[in-house]
């Protein structure tokens, strides 16, 4: 038997493991205890502590003017992903007001190819885990997460009133939409909602072969829509039938989703603060290094009724403005017979030629993500543009037979 | 006094409450304990539970042959902050045989606004922090870390040495060295030691405005070395004096940073699995999404005494082999009176031009990095090329003096 003495020395010995056990785990490197303190405002002061510094030094060097208005907006991030995780970490660390995250699926070591999620987070579902890392990283930003398919109609509808209601007050629709999904059902949705409520959001796309990307900003009713015409991807000798086949094990890489989400975000903080030029579609080949760049009118023919209404919207706005827009309107009149899609596409991948074109042909380097649509029951390009009755299911239906 | 009895029981509760300790520090998320375990071969196969699935199926998607041959190699990493960091991350997540990883910084929380480091990391030096976070994303890779910096002399025979022996089976050189530093001295550090080892090595670099950056291939011998030169950087509106001066305090951003990292590393992936096209310059615009491209070749009259040699090991190799190389030897007797560098420049911004064309003039949004050297005593473009006696620490202090 045990002496007490024995049993003190033990009893002693077992509260000294316990305490180092327990300051281990306070002390140890974990992303969800304790990381740093809120920070009420932001700071451009140089000092190793403020988190903001490298920010706020944007505007000394006369990039931005107002970086702290960072923190008014708010982002949605459908697809949290190999693009939307990083795309919402990006997001995250410059400080964004609020990220409201939309994605059903859960980790999986076969992410662990991608940045962000980690092999512990196996099995998590994708927001969870993401919501935990993010707001470890930068308790500032409001994260809102939302576990569900946007696709399915319950879902889509509270999708919708997300969007309607997501600004960093509440008070009226978040600021864009980045869409980060791998499917183009969930495209169409995002497509729908955004041509309803009019927000603007961009689209963004990896493909299957990993070795190109895009981003394709969308303004109903003054770009082409998801739905206007055939996406656009990058061309790549390797044959590519859609932006992305659900149910097939696609290769991918960190290093093409990091750049493509790289690209997204870089124009998003341009959009939200004012300053360079947002790119309207931009196209990554990394196996020539190749960037092409697209602009894209609607298609007056959209199959879409919403996006039907927000051209004519469009094109009310111009008309109330000044003479400066005329040369735009110009051009939406031309008509091109052997042009199926009806839709005109000005190439601006060199930034010296910025005149308005209309041409036939895409831009180098840029091809349609697939061929032709089936041929529409007798709407031809002659019958007049109005309100299509088509239901979004409808609608999916048709696009997804492709 | 306590009985046996109350001794046994306080054992048995302490116990209880280290057990419970321990499996919270285990199963808790957190980056440095347990993650997956080691993978002795990579496979192909399509399952969740797989990290090599979509990188093992770009052999699927005909995009890379040998993918697994990735193991392979052994990548130095210079430079563990905005660029340094990601590029490691990727590399490790691609599953990279060996990542050498050389900083002598501390993490700061003023670091947050990049991708990769957390803030309860602050205080800790760089490269552990990075060797711990990798090693539990992917415990495949080896990672090995330096911490001092290579700038100083008996550093820089120690950094010598790594390179010299650091492939995978440390019988000979690391496959390549990636350039992430912030600064002009650790960059000619490298550049001197890849000159005396013939090391391939590729340059990364952004602007203090956050709002450029680029990456440049230098081959020994067969491209522009960094001495040859005033380095290249992307043309802004905005004035930049050098690629980063010391002691000011830049502005970053986590996309631009991210940008850079993947295209680097992709150009990485590139140049190991021998797929696509390696760029040997690339810059990125942020604020225009513009690409430039360059070709540069070495300069006959750089100040760097092995620069020199390499070249003339590079002609003489060029000599031995078959008619096809002559069109470029050609072109290296070419002089321009005017060009203060005689280095030649061949613009490749547009793929469709790529004639091998000799030209004054830079690329269109590539300018460098400074105006024009101290004026060389008597070293006139007319003078013969022979080797120069001066020592790496007299050609830095030139250097920084410009």
């Amino acid at each position: 038997m045990s002496t007490i003495k024995e049993l003190k020395a033990k009893i002693k010995q077992l509260e000294e493991e316990l305490a180092l056990e327990k300051s281990r785990s306070t002390t140890k490197a974990e992303p969800h205890g304790p990381g740093r303190d809120k920070i009420a405002k932001m700071s451009a002061e140089v000092v190793d502590s403020n988190p903001y510094s490298r920010l706020m030094a944007l505007k000394r060097m006369g990039i931005v003017n107002n970086y702290e208005q960072i923190r008014d907006f708010s982002v949605a991030v459908v697809g949290v992903g190999g693009v939307g995780s990083v795309t919402a970490e990006m997001l995250t660390r410059c400080g964004i007001g609020k990220l409201i995250l939309f994605d059903y699926d859960k980790v999986e070591l076969a992410n662990m190819n991608r940045l962000f999620f980690q092999p512990h987070q196996s099995g998590m579902s994708k927001v969870e885990a993401a919501q935990k890392t993010l707001s470890f990283i930068n308790p500032d930003v409001i994260i809102e997460t939302h576990n569900y398919n946007i696709t399915t109609m319950a879902n889509f509808d509270n999708f919708m009133e997300t969007i309607r209601t997501g600004s960093i007050d509440g008070n009226g629709p978040v600021n864009l939409i980045l869409s980060c999904v791998d499917n183009f059902e969930a495209r169409m949705a995002i497509n729908d909602a955004c041509n309803e409520l009019n927000q603007n959001w961009i689209e963004s796309g990896v493909s299957e072969n990993a070795v190109s990307g895009h981003i394709q900003l969308i303004k109903p009713g003054e770009t082409a829509c998801f739905g206007c015409a055939p996406p656009l991807v990058v061309a790549e000798n390797i044959d590519e039938k859609t932006l992305k086949r659900e149910g097939v094990c696609a290769a991918s890489l960190p290093t093409t989703m990091g750049v493509v989400a790289g690209l997204l975000v870089q124009n998003t903080l341009k959009y939200l603060l004012g300053f360079g030029n947002v790119t309207e579609y931009l196209g990554y080949s990394a196996l020539q290094d190749f960037f092409p760049t697209m602009l894209m009118k609607p298609n007056p023919q959209c199959t879409g009724r919403y996006c039907v209404e927000r051209q004519a919207d469009y094109q009310k706005k111009l008309a109330s403005q000044p003479k400066e827009e005329v040369v735009e309107e110009k051009e939406e009149e031309i008509k091109h017979d052997t042009n199926d899609w009806a839709i005109e596409l000005v190439d601006e991948t060199n930034p010296e030629d910025l005149v308005s074109k209309v041409d036939e042909s895409l831009a180098p380097g840029i091809k349609h993500s697939y061929d032709k649509p089936v041929e529409s029951k007798g709407e031809e390009a002659s019958e007049t543009v109005g309100h299509t009755e088509e239901s979004m299911d409808d609608l999916m239906a048709k696009l997804k037979g492709l």
